[in-house]
């Protein structure tokens, strides 16, 4: 027992955002592997529910990385700390009320797991981007693939390390085979079946 | 170089979330002694925010050190730690557009320093709780500082482990001195100071 860890009662609570924003907090959780358009999807996203006046925020390597979580390699460990952190985080933007985008590779089911429960079932989504393997390399944007391939990557997903494919996503997408607008338009779906909006 | 570093272009930026609520994101940071009245600022500051229709948001022990921060230990190091990860997340806040309050006794200049650097000058406010020990020590309303004065608690913020007051905060507020609804009057200036309410 510590000073800090005393139970204090708040008036304002999760539901009094929620009515102020006309939107309930949830966390949208995409995975898969490096090239495979979560990055893309997540400012696709973004800017529909900005489009619907509707608050979002993105947790990605660029906002996380660098900042809470640099003290973290990329390790397997490193990376499991990392999602926990992140999983963390996005449980207190859901409770603050924001429709929180989270964009890491995420390749292990056990991290995905965990944040579902740290974040409860009921607000959270799980979208899997499914781009094989073939094309991300092919398209290899960061020219990281080719890295890999040279051994010059460590622990990199696909090549050096493993993916473990979600196995019951709420969405899939295969950005081959589905358009960004049309994937946006299925999450915007599963938004509203799960009654993001209906405050 | 890895994955997750490389830098992503998101269409959706801080002023566009700021548009959207109406209020620049920004962080008060309180700190105080244990029992000097952080949480019930804090408290009365989100209620006070709520009834003007503003979105805030409090970081405090319960939702951090059981959460984000619950490997982390009460030494030394594992506060420094806690209020790192606190200022990078109270940043990510901002972003969103949030009033981020943070309840934390935060008893080092170094660690108030650091948050400050991370979330930046211009949208960080400092508020010194700066209730006397003795004080505090009347109060006891955890109980604590009967423990800590026996040894039963570590490193406690003011009997065992040291508090470096604010030299230059924006606002003290000795809760002997001056009233909840006064100090968040205070606050609720200093916010206006500010401009985080002129979008």
């Amino acid at each position: 027992m510590n000073e800090n860890t005393f139970e204090q009662h708040y008036d304002v609570q999760t539901e009094d955002r929620s009515a102020l924003l006309g939107q309930r907090g949830c966390v949208v959780w995409f995975s898969g592997l490096s090239g495979a358009g979560k990055s893309t999807l997540a400012n696709a996203l973004e800017n529909y529910l900005l489009s619907q006046k509707r608050l979002s925020f993105v947790l990605d390597g660029d906002n996380v990385r660098r900042g809470l979580c640099a003290d973290l390699d990329f390790s397997q460990e490193g990376r499991v700390e990392n999602l926990r952190r992140v999983a963390q985080v996005a449980k207190l933007f859901a409770d603050a009320g924001t429709v929180c985008i989270s964009a890491f590779i995420s390749p292990l089911i056990a991290s995905r797991q965990l944040a579902r429960s740290i974040i409860g079932e009921d607000r959270f989504m799980e979208i899997y981007v499914s781009t094989s393997l073939a094309v991300c390399e092919q398209r290899d944007t960061k020219g990281l693939y080719k890295k890999a391939r040279a051994g010059e990557v460590k622990n990199f997903t696909g090549i050096s390390s493993p993916f473990e494919a979600p196995l019951n996503p709420d969405i899939a997408v295969d950005t081959e085979q589905t358009s960004v607008a049309e994937a946006v338009t299925q999450i915007a779906s599963l938004l509203e079946s799960r009654s993001i909006f209906d405050v």
